[in-house]
């Protein structure tokens, strides 16, 4: 038996960052958490170990991300472009699956892509041609995510290399949501922008635990 | 009883804009397809009574708007423009629902938001502030819409004027479809932008009938 693969979460002590690293723990990966505050890291580490019995550690950003084979990232946008510089050099060569979306407070409700046009262009740029850049987990209610059961949601992965885009798609289904192929990375302004109607739907339609995005006409799960 | 509602249909030739005029005429609303060419609207209006029975007719696309109380628009993006302009006078204080797709030849599985932020900002400075503007029908498969049956594809109903989104929220609901508010009319963006990753969907999974959106969690047809 190999050794199972190391997956780093930044921003794991965030809502969504740790709902995927506790799916990432209970599906049999080592993770590393990522915060800028190690010793943060390091606790929500601990919580996640007791929790899961899983291989879990915390470490700074920049340490996760090199100890890492593929990395995920969830962070607020307004961090997004500078976590991703910081990290950029430990990260060449590897997958990198960034889930901003450019939700701009207070108005989150509202769709204000940014002039780049998305959240994956400001990545790309902020990491470089040397990485492997695939988006996703726009949509995904963080509470459900860290719930046990379905979450109701599909997770759309964009990204120019098709075969990271493959990588990760596996992963999400080791994570128990389906994963589909969303097209190039430009196609990440769809979900980036899609997460701010489905705010707007929680809102008017009273959806507590978040309203999600299903994909039909794929011969299941419709 | 009341006379029906007269809708008008701007480019009903066309395939979507063919569907929507099919849904409503049978739901037994008075309908006008509208065209550039007023004789290729009439013959369209003489299929579409042959196959639904209801009451259709046809028009330039000036006097289809002039007709109608709610005018629904379907034309090509190089289109939308020009054509709005065109029946803006016509459309003053009624509720026009714009189903434009910013898709840009030839990569329309590519999203290419135009410098606007969304065709539905491009329509409301064609229309102007008189007029009642919602967009919706981005995501739904043209061809499933021509048939009689579900469609597995939510219709997603953006606009500022909430009224008008109702309004149109329940012709959607008589066409047979689940109407769904989205929210702002900025929010358009994120559907339009959806089309380019369901085109690329279809593509890649070799979705004959085409790919939809269903939205989940509002507690029926997850």
């Amino acid at each position: 038996m190999s050794a199972p693969m190391v997956i780093a979460v930044i921003g794991a002590t965030g809502a969504l960052g740790g709902g995927i690293a506790a799916r990432l723990a209970k599906a049999g990966y080592e993770v590393v958490l990522g915060s800028r505050d190690a010793a943060r890291a390091e606790a929500a580490a601990e919580a996640l170990r007791a929790e899961t019995g899983g291989a879990v550690s915390g470490a700074s950003n920049l340490a996760a991300a090199e100890r890492a084979e593929i990395v995920f990232v969830s962070v607020p946008f307004a961090s997004q472009a500078a976590t991703l510089a910081e990290i950029a050099p430990a990260a060449q060569g590897k997958i990198v699956v960034d889930a901003t979306v450019p939700l701009v407070p207070p108005k989150v409700a509202r769709v204000q892509l940014p002039p780049e046009g998305s959240a994956a262009a400001i990545a790309e740029a902020a990491l470089g041609a040397g990485v492997r850049l695939v988006t996703g987990f726009h949509n995904v209610s963080a509470a459900k995510l860290r719930g046990e059961g379905a979450v109701g949601c599909d997770v759309l992965v964009f990204g120019d290399d098709v075969a990271a885009r493959d990588v990760v798609i596996d992963l999400v289904g080791a994570m128990g949501l389906r994963g589909v192929h969303g097209g190039p990375l430009a196609n990440s302004a769809a979900a980036e922008a899609m997460t701010s109607v489905l705010i707007a739907i929680n809102r008017r339609y009273k959806v507590a635990d978040g309203a999600g995005l299903r994909i039909t006409g794929l011969g299941d799960a419709d």
